[in-house]
């Protein structure tokens, strides 16, 4: 119906007489004519009726915001000092010379450009009118040239986008599953995946060596502020490459991605060990547009009198370590307070500091009510590790390793951005070598990443000293998140046997949850690897979004429920009874 | 860790020192040296293993049947006498330099060459090797080269691929959806989306203007062989397009697709009103590959004693209709009896047939049963009618107007196919004006394709005579077989009203599964419509399969199970606890 989109009227269409179709953005009467801003897709253009032509100035006149409206007109130069160079169509206005209401609107819930002034609930009621905002056309447009470009990208490379079920199999151990009860099968469900790690491993068990697929997967737990019960990821595996090989392409992937949609180079991605992140940045996922680094101190500390320090730094679990925040020292006591309530959080129990004014007096020149705990001597001894400065803030943390590493690894994050620290837009790095398990807090392991993962060691080694045994693991981390995940899986069976045995995962549990795979593994599983990102974080770090639900077109809220269709809803009897279940409590 | 795939080595490659990865697909020892088919995802390469390499022969000796390796050698010509034409790699060979077991494997559960002696179960229990198949490997990387031109296709068009959610409200109304109980929401349940219909309006709504999404659709029947509870849709709409521009639009992207990727140009695609279809084809989805058309003959018979066909000849509701089969006279009596079965399943009672023998002889040259009911003189006009030459077949149904058509309908494919009569290998077209409305067998009124579907009609004629009213509906048929349909939707709220009224839906029921759609047409909804692919049967047509299980990873068995992973499977009480729900029976 249209000849041009509004948002793409430029100089060189003067003369033309074009049609448009779109919505009222905004109406003025102004010197006896009306402006109508009509918006589309594309952007706004100014369309002009004057009382000459009555018919459509009548209708001009009787039209309200977000009424659906077609506009024959002709393209012409605005007047002398009415361009307005902040739009792009701002050169250009339409004489409107022909005007056809398509629909009409009642007043929305919200006027567009004052969304803000509304709480966030009217506007998920109303989503398809908040989705109007050209912000969240922005956003939701460029999420599809994203999906767009890893797809070419991917198929440039030979991965073959491959489906994998939705209606997966349930086991009795899948925490965080959704089920779905089966109609045909009395008292059995369907899962919802949680990834589809199992069926591309199958894949590569089948010889189709290069996959991907952009899917949805679910997960039933408490949603923090990032996450959704359902969300996308971009799953990739490969078989014969190893992880130098999958990393150097993924990140390929990546760079072009940033460079051709954002027009930023990213740069070699940098490499890190998970040993060494933990160690200076307190993160497995370091932000390191930050330069502020943990230094550890335990072994100053180890013989002071002060429990709260000596204690830590004698405990082999235990961690001392100090973040010293340049120009830090113009916090105020409030900021202080406000970091240390920051801080416990992560379970910090409190958060010491010394402030640094003038180095060079010694103590004297500290500001700070630890240093009497400290003695004199220590205290400069961790002033000189830290190469401490005037004006220099220092924070200390003293705990269990896991407590000082996260809240230290925060507080740095909180601090960096609280005070403009960043020295680049963008960060990215790959963190690799991560342990193969990590201790439960009931003193069994759990794997990292997932009990497919490849050790970087043999069978042997890996029984011997499991905790010490590194994994084939790699993150992509890009500005303290954690873009994609991935590793080499075990193909060998016995590999696979040793590891579930290390988890403690009995064999009919085993066999109940991925029976299917490990039988597959017995049929010449071929070496193979992959990684998943995921999408919507990496939507939220290219348009630099707060909110995943603004990198969505229907979000759910954290309560996991549809403010705009009211999902979950109710059910009749009937439908329950054909699935063989009831209620808990009737309602 | 290759350089090349197997399937890509060609004489070009003489000469080179290459590296391969892939299963053994064939050992054979054959005058002292070793012959193994090495396989990849992009075929089968000969590689040759001779004694005088000790150390690889060796290696090649142990090797067996779908072991994992890679291998060394240099590309040679085959021996004069040995080159094989049938294979693309045929000409050359690998002579071994080194070769390195990967995996080993168990003997497969059936061999891959050998896959259809064993039952379907088998196959499908063992999906990961039974994809190792050439054919299933081939079948899915198609499908994969279907998705990402259609995507690249719609991209380059403008639309955008916006992603719509799984977890839908669920609604005491919604037969057929897939359940999902909310743990956090008591009592209630999401369902998973028998098609994102109600979010792409809503996009529109929204102003997106151009969406589509290749999207995951569910739906809870019994199946049949053709269906799978979890399907994949082309989904795609539009704003200010008419039906011309979306059919037009649309026709271009599948001529595109099978001109790319099949070399096939399918031509314009001719219009035929769905009356029209019924009429001469019986079906609303007809196969023009068959020239056979229905024949209407009621008024010859409305006179004639026999009730059998006097009666529906009578009847406003009835048919009477013929189908002739050119050669079919060459059909056996137990050809006809079978056929006679054949439109059983559609309700026929039977099927009165007339052999063509001697036509030049009157009756006399004629063979029925049916003859000396029908009388001489309305034989010979049906024939006439006709145009009956010697050696054709023609066949009678008589019944309500349903059953003739479909049995005459499905008759006419069946007869088509047995004899070899199709005319083109593809057939396709568009079927359009559809009514609005058909009349339940309880005497109300259903929507043929949904309630947003737009009438060509205002709604004071709609109310006047509803089951006159046609719809802007089209469907895409190829080969007899619905490619896809889609329809210009209601935008207007009053519209919107008045269809619901006519097919009884109450205020409340309304307001309960898409109140979200009649409320955001009120705030200026554009006018829109659009369309949806079935991608499984459009890769079935396009890759001439017959089961929809061919073209699906990993596919449900018509029960609706998994034969791989088991599923569904059984949950634990506490899963079940969390969820609220307990199971009708304890098991």
């Amino acid at each position: 119906m249209r000849s041009h989109y509004c948002g793409d009227l430029r100089k060189e269409h003067i003369g033309e007489e074009i049609t448009l179709t779109g919505w009222v953005h905004r109406r003025r009467d102004h010197g006896g004519v009306i402006f109508l801003d009509v918006r589309d897709r594309q952007g706004i253009a100014q369309v002009v009726f004057d009382p000459e032509r009555e018919e459509s100035f009548a209708i001009a006149n009787s039209v309200r915001s977000e009424f659906v409206i077609e506009v024959k007109g002709l393209v012409r130069h605005r007047p002398d000092g009415t361009v307005n160079s902040d739009m792009p169509t701002g050169e250009i206005e339409v004489l409107g010379l022909e005007l056809n209401i398509l629909n009409k609107a009642e007043t929305p819930p919200f006027p567009l450009d004052d969304h803000q002034k509304v709480g966030e609930d009217v506007r998920l009621r109303h989503r398809y009118i908040d989705l109007r905002r050209p912000e969240m056309q922005e956003k939701l447009r460029f999420r599809s040239k994203v999906s767009n470009a890893i797809r070419n990208y991917l198929d440039d490379n030979g991965f073959l986008d491959i489906e994998t079920p939705i209606l997966n199999r349930a086991t009795p151990e899948g925490a965080r599953d959704f089920l779905v009860p089966s109609r045909t099968h009395e008292g059995a469900f369907f899962a919802l995946p949680q990834s589809p790690q199992l069926f591309k491993q199958l894949l590569m068990v089948s010889g189709f060596d290069r996959y991907y697929q952009i899917a949805k997967c679910f997960r039933d737990e408490d949603l923090r502020a990032d996450r959704q019960p359902e969300f996308t990821q971009i799953d990739i595996e490969t078989s014969f490459m190893n992880e130098e090989e999958i990393m150097g392409m993924t990140e390929t992937m990546i760079r072009k991605l940033f460079l051709e949609l954002k027009g930023v180079d990213l740069g070699d991605f940098p490499r890190m060990p998970y040993s060494e992140a933990m160690q200076r940045f307190g993160s497995d996922k370091p932000d390191l547009r930050f330069a502020m680094e943990l230094v550890d101190v335990a072994d100053l500390m180890a013989e002071i009198e002060f429990k709260v320090f000596a204690g830590p730094a004698k405990d082999p679990k235990g961690r001392v370590a100090a973040l010293k925040v340049p120009g830090g020292a113009k916090l105020t006591r409030k900021n202080i307070d406000d970091y240390t309530k920051f801080v416990s959080i992560y379970g910090a129990k409190g958060l010491a500091w010394i402030k640094v004014n003038e180095i060079e007096k010694g103590v004297e020149g500290l500001q700070s009510p630890i240093i009497k705990f400290l003695g004199n001597d220590v205290t400069m001894a961790i002033m000189e590790r830290l190469g401490a400065e005037n004006g220099d803030l220092v924070f200390f943390g003293a705990d269990k390793e896991k407590i000082v590493s996260e809240a230290l690894g925060a507080l740095r994050i909180k601090v960096g951005e609280d005070l403009e620290m960043s020295q680049c837009e963008w960060a990215p790095l790959w963190v690799v070598d991560f342990p193969m398990f990590e201790e439960t807090s009931d003193g069994g392991l759990t794997a990292l990443h997932h009990p497919f993962t490849a050790p970087s060691c043999t069978a042997e080694e890996l029984k011997a000293d499991p905790l010490s045994a590194l994994s084939r693991a790699y993150d992509m981390v890009l500005n303290g998140c954690e873009l994609g995940g991935g590793s080499i899986r075990i193909h060998n069976q016995e590999m696979q046997a040793q590891v579930l045995e290390i988890l403690g995962i009995s064999d009919e549990e085993a066999d109940d949850k991925f029976g299917f795979l490990l039988n597959a593994l017995k049929y010449g599983a071929p070496p193979h690897g992959g990684l998943a990102f995921g999408l919507d974080r990496l939507i939220m770090l290219m348009t630099g979004t707060d909110s995943i639900r603004e990198v969505i077109a229907f979000p759910k809220t954290q309560s996991a429920s549809c403010m705009m269709t009211n999902a979950p809803g109710e059910v009749s009897a009937a439908q329950l009874r054909e699935l063989n279940i009831k209620l808990r409590k009737t309602p």
